[in-house]
Parts: C-alpha cells; structure tokens; sequence
C-alpha cells in the first residue's frame, strides 16, 4: 500500500461562538469563491464548543487575527492513503477503520499525536511537521512513502533514526480513559459536485452561519439530547458533508449525494473535557476495537473533541464495546495502584 | 393619481470600505434569509466612497454600531406614487421623471428634503417623518393620499396649516450648483423572482462583498474612467438591481430580467462634496429639464452622493441640458452678487 504525505501545510484553528459574524466574509470566500483564493485544503466544523477551521498556508492568511480566533502553533501535514486499485480488499469497511492497525496503532506507539479528518472522499491523518521524520521511520515498514512535490509524488526513504526510536521524546504515559457521549441524532456523510457547491449556496450558508440565531418562523428549540455538529470541507476540489438528517432536510435532495447504501450514522463523541493536542492513542484506543470487529468509522478530530462516527445498526454493540474497555482499562488502573502500595 | 405613504419607517445607513467585511453576516442574512428576519425593506448600494444602506427598523437592529457604521438620525418614510390602471398615459417616460413635477418640484419649493430610490418596479420618495405633515399639505391638492396601516391603506386628510407653508421653517437658499461627473460604464436596471435568489446567490455575494478584492485569477484593474456602483434592493419581497454592463457579465443570463427594450443608461453622479441630507432641490434641479424633454431617469441617492440614470441615447442631450442650466444658474448667482454690491 502507498502513503502519500500531501504538499499543504495546514494550521488547525479556532473561532468561537461569537466570534463567528466576523469570521463570516473570509470563511464565505475560501467556501464559495474559489477564483479569489488559492486555498486548497479547508475545513470548517461546527460543534456545540466552536468551530473549528482547517486550513492551508493561503487560506489561513484570510483568517484575520483577534481575540476570538485561537491557532494551535504547530504546522500540520496531512496523510492520506491510497490502496492499490488492483488489490482486490475482503473487508468493506470504509473509513478510520481501514487504517487503524496499520497506521494508527503504530503512530500511538511512537506517541505522535494526530488529528483525524475522516471526508466522503477519503481519511487525512494529520500530522505535526515536526514529526515527520519518526512518522515515515515508523510507517515505512508497512507503506510505500511518496511525498508530494509540486503534483508529483516523490518517493521516500527513511533517514535512519537511531536504533530504538526515542518515543517521540516522551514518557509513556498512562492511557487515560476520556468519557464519551453519545448523542441522539443520526448523521449523513455526504458530497456534491463542486460546480453545483452554488446551488446550495444559500442553504449551506444558512446552516453554517445562522443555525445559531432564532428563525423567525418559530420553529422548536434543538433536542437537548442532540448535539450541533456541522462539517463542511473542500479539500483539491472535493467537496465533503456530514450533517444530522434534520440539518440534512433543509437541502435540495437533488444535488446532495451519499454512498450507495445510504446509512446513517450515530456519533460517539470523545472527551468530557477538551482534549488539546498532545495526547497520543486517542483514535488508536476507539479505532482498534472497531478494526477487531470490521465495523468502519469515520473519524473527525475538533479542537476541543473527537467524533468517531459509526454505522446505526452497530451503536449498540460499539457501546458494549467500549463500555467494557472503559471496565478493563479502570480495573489495570485501581491494580496498578494498588501494586505500587498507593 | 394616488400617492401612498407606505408602513416601512426607514433609517438611512451608510458602512464605510473597511467595515463591509464586519457586516457580511447581517447583510447577507437581510438578502438571502427571509425565513431569519422581519425586514421588508431593505436596499444596498456600492459607491466608490461607501456602502448606503437603507432599511427599516427590523433590518436595522441587524446592524452592531460600530465605529464603520454612520447613521443618519432621522426617521424616513417612503412615499409611492401609484398610476391609476385606467388612465392611459401619453408619455413612455420611467422612473423619477414621471414625478418631477407633481411631487419632487412641489417638495423642493416647500424645501422639504428627499431621498430618492428607484428601483426596477417603482421610484420611492422618502421624506423624513418629521415633514409629513408638510409633505401631506403640499401634496394633497394634486394626489388622494393613503397611508398604510396594517396592510391596508387608509385616506389622509390634510390637517389644515397654517395658512401660507412655513416653508419648513427654514429660509430660501441659492440654488447650490453641484459638479456632476459622467462615468464611462453603461448600467442596466434589472430584477429577478425572489424565489431564484438563492441561483444567484455566489454571484451576487462576490459582487457585493469581494469585488475590491483582487482577483487570484489576474483580472485587469477596473478603469479609471468607470466608477463602481452597484445597487441591490429587496423590498416587499421584489429584487431590483443596478449594475454596470462589466458586472452584468458575471450572472447567469436566464435568471435576471430587465424591461422589453433592454436598455442600457448612462449615470449623471451629483456633488463633488458629499452632499448632505439637508440641501433641497438637488433632485428637482435634475429631473426638472427631464420631465420638460421626457426624458426617463431613474435616480438613487447614496449617503454622499445623488446618481441619475438616463437612456444612452439621450446622454448627449442631458450633457448639454446640464451644462447650460449651470451657466443660467451661475449667471444669476454672478448678478445677485453684483447687485448686492458684494
């Protein structure tokens, strides 16, 4: 299998909820007006928090600084990869799914943090800059490594690191067992034709800018057991869509498209509190149990949160699942310190 | 004829360059999300120097004050002259010249002010509420005047004056002779179904909100000999817009319309100074020598501007027309001067 490590630079931002109004004319640019910017790679991902905007070196010169706009420091790479069109693949499962042994589970070990963008299209392993020479070192084994120069794929070799890596220069840390939520709406993952992205222009607009203020027409308040949760990405051109069905409804059923099967999603939504960048294995600890049980996810990491994204039909087993997970990790937990007389 | 004091109490706003981006969201909400606001009148124009923006209470809350934000302090009213159906009229004239004299010049000898808005359906007088009841005295001789109230649209009487009009309470100045300035951009006037909005939403967002962005794509700079103007209006749910020929190009051919002769005009732009909002007879002094060569015009005041559009073909006539009432004027004024001894 090849690994691509794509040409953009990506900065991973933050806008906060009443930060938004003056956010709105340069997120409506990098969006809409494709002729007016040379952004290629942009996320925007609205959750009760936040929203959280992803975006490459030119998009992120449109963000204009202020006090409502938060900027992780780091600059991020994306990785992304591409089966062989000629392997021929037992498993169906789509999504973070596909990847967590062979590149998830390695990276937690070397402790490289990563931030999940799952799309329509395919699954961005976000990685630090920084970080690049331990992430080819470790992933090199398993993958062919091209990296993306000017539309090329140049291929890479492994520098040799020392023998032994050094963990990433950090301590092994206990897992920690972060609560999940899981909320009562049921999500699509959806794309369209970027030359029809007018057509829903209004729409779109609507629901990533206004889904906050009152309608005028009076409709209910949100279902307090549901949560906001609104991702919108045009990343070399590919437009990408997740929505709760109620979101869903506001769109003309012409122009969206899904996969054929058509499911819908439930979320488990990771953290009780906001999870910052620098713990490792937190899509490794939701993304192996799944992968053991062929059940695919879509994986999107926020600023504050993670949203693992599974199939309906197998939420309740994904709960057991992690329900007994939460149990085992405790029990090592309580044994660890009872061993060490604490 | 009828003339209708319509149920839309107006403030007159202009947002400087710098602050349109701060304004993008509540004025892109006025536009395109009926459905999120009450406003029903609702008018932006783009000049070289500013953004007017007219539009009434519940478009203005949208608004945040800001340092970019300059209100006009009064409170207008727009006035609407109806044609009778029945009565066939001899003249093909449009827009502000069918009114020149039987309400604009009756206005200007009272020395009421007004703030002119034509739109591609009807031309809109807007007068300070403050003067209505001069405004309602002075017009009451020549028109069967109604307010609406509620939808519905009630007979004013004239409440008796005192005898001889007080003119206002302010004293006859000289006629101020304006500079005029002739751009060399052809407009069109043209409107569309409400309901195709959200077609050319991505059009009309990048015309109102990025076209002083510089375009990745290399474009040529706009010519110096061609000034920006472009006017958007959503009023009691018709569209009416202005724009040049340049700006035409960009929408979709089908869903724009304009009147069966397809016009193009050519604007007069009155003041070298910002003009005010207290000089009357601007407009007066304009459509006057119009109305007397019946000649169309449609005429939209801006916050430092007054903009009078007129047929291509007769741009030569108002050129000279213009020219030579500013030498009478100015010839007066010369002998005043001389007479007075100063």
């Amino acid at each position: 299998m090849d690994l691509h490590i794509l040409d953009h630079r990506l900065r991973v931002t933050c806008i906060n909820k009443n930060g938004l109004e003056m956010y709105t004319h340069p997120l409506i640019k990098l969006i809409f007006l494709r002729h007016r910017t040379r952004c290629k790679f942009f996320s925007l991902t609205e959750t009760p928090e936040n929203y959280t905007v992803v975006l490459d070196e030119d998009g992120f010169k449109e963000l204009p600084p202020s006090q409502h706009l938060q900027v992780e420091r780091s600059t991020w790479l994306p990785l992304n990869v591409v089966s062989s069109s000629n392997t021929s693949s037992s498993s169906q499962v789509v999504g973070v799914t596909k990847i967590a042994k062979s590149v998830i589970a390695p990276l937690a070990e070397q402790h490289v943090s990563v931030f999940m963008l799952s799309t329509y299209q395919t699954d961005f392993i976000l990685v630090r800059e920084k970080d690049l020479s331990v992430v080819v070192h470790t992933l090199a084994e398993e993958f062919n490594l091209y990296r993306e120069v000017e539309g090329e794929f140049v291929p890479v070799r492994s520098q040799g690191l020392s023998d032994g890596l050094q963990k990433n220069g950090r301590e092994v840390p206990h897992s920690t067992v972060h609560p999940v939520l899981i909320p009562k709406n049921q999500f699509c993952v959806m794309s369209l034709d970027p030359d029809t992205l007018p057509g829903v222009a209004t729409t779109l607009i609507d629901a990533l800018f206004y889904s906050n203020s009152p309608k005028e027409d009076g409709s209910p308040a949100n279902d307090l057991e549901c949560i906001k949760f609104f991702s919108f990405s045009l990343i070399d051109g590919y437009v990408s869509l997740v929505m709760d069905t109620e979101a869903q409804r506001q769109f003309p059923v012409d122009l969206l498209f899904t996969s054929s099967s058509g499911e819908l999603w439930k979320m488990v939504r990771i953290g009780g509190q906001p999870l910052g960048f620098d713990e490792c294995g937190i899509v490794a600890q939701i993304s192996r149990p799944l992968a053991d049980s062929d059940i695919s996810a879509y994986y999107i990491s926020t600023f504050s949160f993670d949203h693992a994204l599974v199939p309906e039909e197998d939420i309740v087993k994904v709960t057991d699942m992690l329900h007994s997970q939460r149990k085992g990790m405790l029990k090592c937990r309580r044994k660890d310190l009872e061993e060490n007389g604490q």
